[in-house]
């Protein structure tokens, strides 16, 4: 069976800062239409699609049940901008690890991002 | 900037259930060990890691806040098997549409999954 993981969709409670934070991760959002007054944006990378989901719920789970893993460069001025966005936090500064450096940086929704620079 | 997805890590209170689930979808899990008593398993998809992460935590989200879509092969059988598992449930049964037929799953966890086979 052949398998491609072709959509990621988070659905928000936080859009703005969601927005702010994931463009400083590297992604390039369009604004997408919705009929229902909700409000979507979306960004295509590497065959992927990934949104972001505007919701009105405030509960935040406190163990987020995602977590996802991105290569990137410049990973010191991008943790530098995260931390700045509400709601996000650094839980494990840039680290030099035998695999590339390393941060960890909590999204304003709590979700756990592992940013590397190899 | 280069982004690149890497890792997809989902954890869940349902691991067997989850496993069940996502191994129907089509993914080859490989149990990690970790040292905490947990239980981890990892599949390698398209340079993408998807990991199940076992978890004690009984709350369940009304409105999940992930969704992830895939391109599959054989997706009326695929979906026969997925509503077979505990938790599981169908909210849109196989369907032809104008890109291909679609289905959509509710996991174990409540995550929405789409799956469509073109």
């Amino acid at each position: 069976m052949s398998l491609i993981l072709t959509s990621i969709t988070i659905n928000t409670p936080h859009l703005q800062d969601m927005l702010s934070f994931y463009k400083l991760v590297g992604f390039e959002f369009k604004g997408i239409k919705v009929d229902k007054g909700s409000e979507v944006y979306r960004a295509l990378h590497g065959g992927v699609e990934f949104s972001l989901y505007s919701i009105t719920n405030p509960q935040r789970s406190t163990i987020p049940s995602l977590q996802l893993g991105f290569n990137i460069t410049d990973l010191e001025k991008t943790v530098a901008g995260l931390v700045q966005i509400p709601g996000a936090m650094c839980i494990l500064d840039p680290t030099d690890m035998p695999d590339g450096k390393k941060a960890i940086v909590l999204d304003p929704d709590g979700h756990s991002i592992e940013l590397c620079q190899r």
